[in-house]
C-alpha cells in the first residue's frame, strides 16, 4: 500500500530498480488533452544521469512507453499507463550488501517490513529510479497545468550549505535551465561545481535544497483542513528518496519573524487586489492566494558513499565497515529537479480538477 | 473534502470556529480499548487557552462529549464520534472585517473557493480552534499507541528565534510538561516569555518551533512510496493552522552535511541493532528504524495582530488598515504542543494498523 | 471502517441503536444549496414508524439537528454534520437475547468481528436505525438533485409474494405517495397489507420488492471500469439491513430474452435521440443513457419475529428456542422506500460532482 | 476514476480493447506468496475464447507478463503489474459503428462522458476484454485466499431460462470445471447448449445466471455499515459488463419466504455452531457467517448480434439499423465464469487483509 498519489488525478506507482521496469498508472486525467510520448521523454530526458560529469554512470535510456489511455493523439480519460525498461542493470554488487546494511539507507528496515522478501537489488522499491515513474506522471500534469497557463519550474538554491543569491522568477526561469546544477546564480553554481567534485574525490557525498515555484495558479485552490496545499505537497515531496525537509514561502525564517513582518500587506494594483510580499508562498489555510506558490525541499547527502562507514555484519551480529561501490551520484540535487516539480504539477493538477478548474473532458481544438 | 486524515485510523473532522459545535469521527479504532471521557478531557485541557496569561482571553470550557461507538468503558470498533460545543462565542466584530480582509488570513481565499458562503466568523473552518477536533482523536490515538508503549511528547524548541538548548529525551519528559510554554529549556524559557510579552504590549505576535519525538515505534512501520512516514506526519502537521515548514532529524541543517557525516552508522549494542545517531528522525525509506522519531513544525507568528496592517477595503477596491481587536495569541506555539503530538498520534496509530501492529480487536484483560 | 460512502459527496455514518444518538457527516456537499432542517425533517418523517399500524411501536421522535456546515440557510462547502437523538430506548430485553442468537440477525457474527466488544443493544451498529441517517444525508442530497430537476423516487412493488401492476412514471409519483405501503397500485396495496397483517398475527413476518427510479440524470454519468453507476448503487442498496438482491432494468428477467428483446433500440424523438424501451434502467457501461435510472432492491422478511425459533444457548451450547419480543415491523418494506430513495440519491449526488455536472459552488439568487 | 477496486487489496486497471495491452496493477499483495507466472496464466486461459466451438474467434493468446512486484518466485509486498498484450486486433469494423451505435453497449454514452475522445475501438474500455485484468488480479487473489484454504467456484446455473438442478458443493465442483459450459448439471448443459445454438443460427444471443460460492471463509469477515460484503462483492459483479443483477443467498426468491422460513436456525453441530440451512448465502449484517458464500449474477444476452437493430444514424439524425459483424460470444456466461470467482476472490482477499486473517508478510517455509 501507499502506491498512489492523489485523489481525482490519481497516480499508482510500480516497478523496482533493478526489475523489469519502472511505471505509474494515472487515472483521472481528463479527456482531451494532447500527448504525444515526446511530451514525456522531454521531462525523462532532463532526469537522466551523465549529463554533467557528476551523476552515476548507469547508462538508463529510459524512453518511454505509453501504454494505454493515449488514443490519436489525445487522452481518452481512461488510465494512464506509462513506463521505462530497466536494461543497463548489474545486481552482483547488492548481493554482498545484504548482510551488511549501509548506512543512511532502508536495508534493515526494509527486510523487516516484507518479512525479507523484498527486492533488495539497487534498492529495489526504494531506489531514486522509482522518480521516473513520478517525472512521467509529473510531465502530463505539467501539459494539462499548461492548459490553464500555470508553469512549474525548480532550482537549486542551496549545495553543501552553499547559498544562491535571490533571483527573481524572470531570472529563475532564464538561468536555471541552462545551469548544469540547475541553479540560477551563476556564481554560486560553481562553488557549488568545486564542493560536489571535492565530495566525490573523498568518496563522500553532499546533500542542499531545491525550491520549487508555481505560478498562475488561480486563488481558492486548495481544501481545508487535511488536504491543504502545503500538506498535499509536503507529503509529495516526501516521496522524493532524500528529502528530509519542506518548507513553504518563508517557512523556518518566517517562524522567527514577527507577525507584522511575516504577513502580507494586501494593495489594489491594476485593479486587483495582491499581496506585496509573499511570505505566505502563495497558500492562506491550505488555499492558494493567487500569488506564486513556493515551496523548498531539503535534501540529505547521498547515502550511498565509497568512504568505509561503520555498520553491523548481519549474519555475525558484529560491528564491520561497508563501502558502497557501483555508481552514485556524490550530489542527487540537480537530477532532483525535475523530479520535484513532477510531484508539485501532479498534485496542483489532482486539486484543480477537484476544483472544477480543470474539467473532465477539456474544451479544445481539434 | 480534505477533511478526512488516514486510510485505515480514519479522523474526519467538522464543525466551525462559531458554529454549535467542533468534532470528529474517528472510523477504524480498534475494538476493546478502555476509554473513558477524562481520558480525552486530559488532553483537550492542554489545549486551552487561559493558561499563562499568555493566550486569547475567550473562555472556552471543552467538555468532550463522546456521541457514539463506546460501550461499557471500551471502544467498540463503530466509528466514535467526539464533540465540544461552541459557547464563548461572539461574532459581531467579525463583520466588520469581512470587508476588510486581515492578512495572514484566509479571509480573501477563502470566499473565493466557498463563492462567499463559507461560515467567516471567527475564520470559520479556517479557525485554530478546529484543532480541538484533532486533539479528542489524537487524545485517543495515544491511548491506542499506549498498547504499544509508544510515547509521543512535543516540545518547544524555538520561540521569536530563541533556541532550547538541546536536552535528552528523559530531560523533555520532565521539563516540558512543567513550562508554561512547553519547552525542556527553562531559562530559554524565559527568555521566550519576554520576547511573548512584548510582542503582546506592541499588539505584534511571535513564532516559533516545536519537535516531536515519538519513541518505541518499532522498525519498519511506514509504507514506501508516497504513504511514508515522512510525507503522512507532514501533512498532517500541515493541517494545523500556521505551520509552515516540516522536517525530519536533522532536516534543513543535514542538508549542509556531507553523507559521512549525516548517515547514521550502525552497530551492535546489547545483541540488538542500533544507530549510533539519529540524523534520519527515525525514518528510511519511509519506515521507521526502531530508533525515536523526531520531526519539527515552524509555526508563523500569529496573524491576528491588533498592530494596523496595510489591507484593501473590498466595497470600494482601495487600500486601507485594519486592526485585529478580539482575543488571539500572540504566541500559538505553547497550545499547539498537544496539536502536534495529536496529529502525528492519529499517523502513527493508522500505520500500526496497516501493519497489523495494532489489531482490530485488541487484546485486553476485562 | 467501512462507514463513509461515495468519493467526493462523503457520507459517513456514527451512531448506534440504543447508543446516544444515530448521525451522519457529509463532506463535499457545495456551498451554496438552500438547505433547512425542515428539508431534512421531512424525509426522517416518511421513514418514521407508526404510520400505519404496522409498524414498530417504538416512538422515535427524530427531528434532525444540523451540527455544522450550514450557515445563514446555506450549506457553506464545510463537512455538514446532522444527527437525531436516540429516546424511547429500552435496553433489558436485549441482555437476554446475547446468549440466544437471533436466526437471521448478526448476532452470532458481529461479537466474532469485534472480540464481543460491539454495543449489541438493539443491535447496535446493525440495526436498521442507523438508516435515519442514510435519510439525513439522502435528503441533502435530493436537495441537491433538485438543481437539476433529479428526482428519485421509490415505490413498493412487491409484499409477501404479491405484485404491484405496471404503472408508468405518472401514476407512480401520485400514487406511491399517498399509499401506506409506497405502493402505486391500490388493489395489489391492500392485499399485500392483509399478508403483513396476517404475518403479524402469526408472529411471522414478510419481505418484498422496491423499486427506484430516477428521472433527469443526464446521459454519460458514472464511471468505467469499478466506480459503475449499477455498481455503487448496488453497494449503497446492500447497505439497507435486510437487503438480499439489487437489479437494473430487465435484470434477472433480462437474463431469459435474446439479445434482439433485451437491447433497447434508439431512435430519435423530436431531435434527440431516445431508447425505445428501458432494459438496461437507463445504465450502459455502467454510464446513465439519459433514460430514466431503475433499480430494484428486495428485502427479506423482518428477521425479528415473536414466533420461536430455534438457535443455541451459547453459555451452555445446545439447542434452544428464542422469541423475539419487543418492537419490530412485520415487513420493514414501507419504512425502507425513504431508505433506499436516499442513497440511491447520494450516489448520483457522487457522481455528478464527480462528473462536474454538479460544481462546487452553486449558481445561485440570494 | 473507478478504475480501482478495494481498499487494502487494491486493484488497478488499465488498457483497452485494441490498445497495446490490458493490465492491472495490485496494491497490498502481502509479501512472501509464492507466484509463477504459471498461477496467473492457468485462470486466464479459463477465460480464453474458442474451447467450445461457442464463443468468438478472436485469437488471444494472452500471455500474463508480471512487470513488477515479485522476486524469486515470491510477492514481495510492492506493487504487482500483470498485463497481456493486445495481438489480434481488427479496427476497421468499429469506424463503420461510431456513426450508428449499436443498442445495448456504450456507443452512445461513452463519447458524451469522454467528449468523443474515448478509444472506441472493439469498445475500447468498455470491452468485455478488460476483464482479462480481472482475472490476472483474481488469480492472484485466489493464491492469497488458498493459505487460509478457502476456495472460490462459481458455475453456470442459467442459460436462456433453462436452470440447472440444485446441486451440492461436492457435484458443482465436480461436474462445473469439466462442463463446456461451466454447468454443473449435465442435462440441462446439454439444453443450454442447444439454446445457444439457436440463438447463434438466428444472429441473436442468449443470457443467464452464474452463482458463485466461497468456502472456508471464516466468520465475523466483513465492514459494517457501507463496505458489506454483499454490498462490495455486489459492486464488483457489476463491473463485469453485462450484469444487471445480484443477489446473495435466498436473494428475490427470499423476499416472497415468510421470516419464519428465510431465517436460519442455528444448531450445535460437532461442537460447532452452525445454520442449518443457508438462505443468508453466508452474510449477515454484511459480515461472514462461516457458512458458503453465495451470489448469483444476472448476464444479460450479448448486446452483439448479427440480426439488424433499429438504431439512428448520428450524421444524419435518422432512425437507421445496424447489424454487427465481427466475432461475439452468442452467450458470454461460460467465459464469464472465471470472471464472478476473480471478483469475488478479490473482494474476499481485500476483507481478510483488513480482518487481519491475512497478515502483511505470510508466514511461509522456504
Amino acid at each position: 500500500m501507499g502506491d498512489t498519489l492523489g485523489r481525482m488525478f490519481r497516480v499508482t506507482s510500480f516497478g523496482e530498480s533493478h526489475g523489469r521496469c519502472v511505471g505509474v498508472v494515472v487515472e483521472g486525467c481528463p479527456a482531451g488533452l494532447r500527448l504525444q510520448e515526446q511530451d514525456i521523454q522531454r521531462e525523462l530526458d532532463r532526469r537522466k544521469p551523465g549529463k554533467n560529469n557528476l551523476s552515476t554512470g548507469r547508462v538508463e535510456e529510459d524512453r518511454v512507453e505509453i501504454m494505454s489511455g493515449v488514443f490519436n493523439g489525445y487522452t481518452t480519460g481512461a488510465p494512464i499507463c506509462m513506463l521505462v525498461w530497466n536494461k543497463d542493470v548489474g545486481s552482483t554488487e547488492y548481493e554482498r550488501i545484504r548482510s551488511t546494511p549501509r548506512p543512511g539507507h532502508a536495508d534493515l528496515t526494509a527486510p523487516i517490513r516484507y518479512g525479507g522478501f523484498n527486492d533488495y537489488r539497487g534498492s529495489g522499491r526504494f531506489s531514486g529510479r522509482i522518480t521516473a515513474g513520478f517525472v512521467m506522471a509529473g510531465a502530463l500534469a505539467k501539459q494539462l497545468l499548461g492548459q490553464l497557463e500555470i508553469v512549474v519550474a525548480a532550482h537549486t538554491v542551496e549545495v553543501a550549505g552553499i547559498r544562491a543569491r535571490k533571483r527573481n522568477l524572470a531570472e529563475i526561469m532564464e538561468n536555471a535551465s541552462r545551469d548544469p546544477l540547475g541553479c540560477a546564480d551563476p556564481d554560486a553554481s560553481v562553488r557549488m561545481m568545486v564542493a560536489i567534485r571535492r565530495a566525490a574525490q573523498e568518496g563522500d557525498s553532499v546533500g542542499g535544497v531545491i525550491e520549487c515555484i508555481a505560478v498562475n495558479v488561480p486563488p481558492g485552490v486548495g481544501d481545508p483542513v487535511f488536504d491543504t496545499l502545503e500538506g498535499d505537497i509536503a507529503k509529495a515531496l516526501f516521496a522524493i528518496p532524500g528529502t528530509k525537509a519542506a518548507e513553504f514561502g518563508s517557512g523556518f525564517s518566517g517562524s522567527r519573524m514577527k507577525g507584522s513582518e511575516n504577513n502580507d500587506p494586501f494593495t489594489v494594483m491594476n485593479g486587483k487586489i495582491v499581496a506585496q510580499t509573499n511570505n505566505a508562498g502563495g497558500i492562506l489555510g491550505g488555499l492558494s492566494t493567487g500569488m506564486p506558490i513556493v515551496c523548498r525541499a531539503a535534501v540529505k547527502p547521498t547515502a550511498s558513499i565509497s568512504k568505509p562507514q561503520k555498520t553491523v555484519d548481519l549474519s555475525e551480529m558484529k560491528d564491520t565497515y561497508v563501502e558502497t561501490r557501483g555508481r552514485h551520484d556524490p550530489c542527487i540535487v540537480p537530477r532532483a529537479i525535475p523530479v520535484v516539480e513532477s510531484v508539485v504539477a501532479v498534485i496542483l493538477a489532482d486539486h484543480l480538477i477537484r476544483s472544477g478548474h480543470i474539467e473532465r473532458v477539456l474544451k479544445v481544438n481539434r
